[in-house]
């Protein structure tokens, strides 16, 4: 068993670290960020750091880490106030990732990873063409977490595309029936199946599955 | 399709559109809280909001909204500083779920749901003995965005408790050797399973597979 005192944080290399503590919390939400400048250039990131923030209004949270590749996302989204999530299927998981090489401002991820830049319902950023769940976000706050340098950026979902057969009637998206991935620690891509869906618990019972 | 002209987010009925906007981002994680009050009563809560936010020092980012059932954790973790982080196995995944029914604040979720308390090297808060990741963090900082009233508690990892086996030479952890589950939405779990893990992208090469 490993913990802090037999393997401290302090006795681990840089890079073992980043490995670690980036796996700790689970399976995390993988995304493509599509960004434009004032000037028309694109830029597309991928991230593991969007998490829901609330439903009403609907805001998503992204993390960024101002010496990190995605600090093109960070300039062109307080240039023009707008990006775009876009989900990350198995079929196309090379190019999404190949988008976290350090390509020089004036190179397109989109141009260089060969993904397909498509712009809808005159949106001002670009969304990605391959993605089967796409979302126009409109920034809402940036947030400079003074304690690491982080930088927590708020959107507001102004728009989004899904196919209408993996949408419940009950508003629920079967992820599962989609392969969309998911990321475990910085370069891990996992499949995800179906296990269960449960019903609202109630002290007095025990939850059921919802068929 | 569905989108924001034909179906707006304005003429959603409520719960729909929870279950919607929570599904949007993709794959979240899925974790056990565990906090302890100043009078040793003790709490356990089922969140999908936890988010990496760095690794050195080692921060966890959560989203806490005030009217949800884990009001009791947040009220714990400022009387005690500290709480655990927890995994959700397919094992026991109705016992994780049913920690989310609205409980009076003298009934523990562990003696409500059957999952057992544990406590390791002295760390204050509860642990989940069930849980193969288990870790120990330190309050940082709690953050209150104005823009919906949510709370972002930020803790830093003091401890942690995880098998050797699942550890990768570089600090990668394994989580598709584990039945660790992932969730969608706000109440749909999913198995997960190895795909591919790719190698640090360069701007001039396609990124490899790790074996």
């Amino acid at each position: 068993m490993l913990n802090n005192k037999s393997d401290s944080f302090d006795s681990m290399e840089t890079r073992y670290k980043v490995q670690f503590v980036n796996s700790l919390i689970g399976h995390k939400p993988v995304n493509l960020i599509g960004t434009i400048d004032s000037e028309k250039k694109t830029n597309l990131s991928i991230v593991s750091s969007c998490f829901h923030l609330g439903a009403n209004p609907a805001l998503i949270g992204m993390i960024i880490r101002p010496d990190s590749v995605p600090r093109h996302t960070l300039e062109n989204i307080k240039e023009t106030n707008s990006w775009t999530i876009n989900s990350v299927q198995e079929e196309f998981i090379k190019k999404a990732h190949q988008t976290s090489a350090r390509y020089p401002k004036e190179t397109s991820e989109f141009n260089a990873t060969e993904l397909t830049e498509v712009y809808i319902d005159n949106f001002i950023a670009p969304y990605v063409k391959e993605s089967i769940i796409k979302l126009g976000l409109e920034l809402r706050e940036v947030v400079e977490l003074k304690i690491n340098g982080t930088v927590l950026v708020i959107g507001e979902i102004k728009d989004f595309h899904i196919p209408t057969e993996i949408v419940s009637k009950d508003g629920h998206i079967n992820l599962d029936k989609t392969s969309i991935v998911s990321v475990c620690g910085l370069d891990h891509y996992n499949t995800v199946e179906n296990l269960i869906r449960l019903s609202y618990a109630k002290p007095d019972s025990w939850p059921e599955e919802i068929q």
